[in-house]
């Protein structure tokens, strides 16, 4: 997927980069998630003038106020967002909405965001990132591990818990439709590799056994979606017994990959 | 939610159940499906009728011939059913489109199912019963534990497998309504029941150690549930990606559930 945004070649696109001056990695990852051959072009247009004008001004291009409230208006949109997508559901949602409730001009949306998906991304960008900095911060204090394991489970699950909204968009829209999933896919794909990352941490420091780590990695992101589910949307479990459950299963699931004492 | 169908109490049902001599295991899982009071007096009336021809006629009530053709026209109205979910998606395919396309008369199709969610139940029941069969057969040639455990994922990945349309149904339909939620958690809970029965059985015999059930069993149907859709929807993973990655996530799963030689 990732090696072809909207017909593209390779060379094309390395075409397009030379002549931009754009940053290939914005370029790529913005790029792909446009989807259609106009908004590319608006896209693009309007990446250059910033980049552009950024050059010219030097640095950031802007002073620390106006950062700030580019900062500010850009959380409203996202939290006006979330606030729409769960008092009427992410498909009975306009853009019209999200512009009225948050009270910015119509040009001004688009300055930060290209449509709806891509405004999804960024809340599950920002939510990937929460989880990760999170998990992160953890390992700076606790080295054990089997504890590091299980623990950051629990971590996971209470950042899923407290951002109770984008949990229940997440757990609602999957497989709903091509855009939506590309969105999902990242944001999984993002935490699949940490989860990766870890254990082969755990098996170079011979801790854990040499088994294979995408199975592991993906069953852990599966068993917390599917979690998710049966407490945000099926109402089937407390969030407590979703904790736990989550916890005991990766207490199971270690000792599967430990090293025999 | 078994104990509150329609917000009648035991007693109320029980007295419907003496009025009506219909079979109370039939009105239980019959009336539960149906989700409005309207719905559920026509449906009661029909049943009704049924029995009360049933009992007039003794035995079945039908010749043979009149249940084998019962039995197709059920069976052409969940394959046609199938189809237009997959070519028009579940929400754009109507009931007038599936009486259209499998040519019955619109009573007829009311003989069958109350409703949309009535065939994807339908569709979800024969399906577990699909997987469980296939798995108990299983266990009537295969004695070791560990083995049953690992192997029985391949089986259950292949049923999924060869029921790529209703895989696919399944896979999209999570959480856009609470009607289709209850469909899934019926199917979800019938596996994961069994799935825990069968780790039960195993710690019995003592080849399992005492671990907490239910967040295995889940994770079982986390794992094969979030790979289908990795498979069928994203097309991130091939056929044979999704059955491997199944059976090594229960490879080292396994490892943690043995008891240490």
């Amino acid at each position: 997927m990732n090696n072809c945004w909207l017909g593209m070649t390779e060379e094309q696109i390395s075409i397009l980069y030379k002549q931009s001056n754009l940053s290939v990695v914005n370029l790529k990852s913005e790029v792909f998630w446009t989807r259609s051959a106009n908004a590319y072009l608006l896209f693009f247009t309007k990446q250059y003038e910033i980049e552009m004008n950024e050059r010219t001004l030097g640095g950031s291009g802007m002073p620390l106020s106006k950062e700030k409230q580019n900062k500010e208006r850009r959380q409203r949109l996202l939290q006006c967002s979330v606030d729409l997508f769960i008092e009427k559901g992410y498909f009975n949602t306009s853009i019209r909405d999200i512009i009225l409730r948050s009270e910015v001009g119509t040009g001004t949306f688009y300055n930060y965001f290209i449509d709806k998906e891509d405004i999804l991304k960024a809340l599950l960008e920002d939510f990937a990132e929460e989880i990760i900095t999170g998990i992160s911060q953890y390992y700076t204090v606790e080295k054990d591990l089997y504890k590091r394991f299980v623990e950051t489970k629990q971590l996971t699950m209470d950042v899923f818990a407290q951002n109770e909204a984008l949990s229940e968009i997440y757990s609602r829209v999957t497989g709903t439709s091509a855009p939506i999933d590309q969105c999902l896919q990242q944001f999984e794909d993002r935490l699949i590799q940490f989860y990766s990352k870890n254990i082969e941490y755990g098996i170079k420091k011979g801790v854990f056994r040499n088994v294979s780590i995408p199975p592991v990695a993906h069953s852990i992101l599966a068993m917390e979606k599917f979690l998710l589910y049966k407490w945000i949307v099926l109402k089937a479990i407390t969030k407590e017994e979703m904790i736990e459950m989550v916890v005991s299963f990766h207490e199971t699931l270690s000792a599967g990959l430990l090293m025999k004492q």
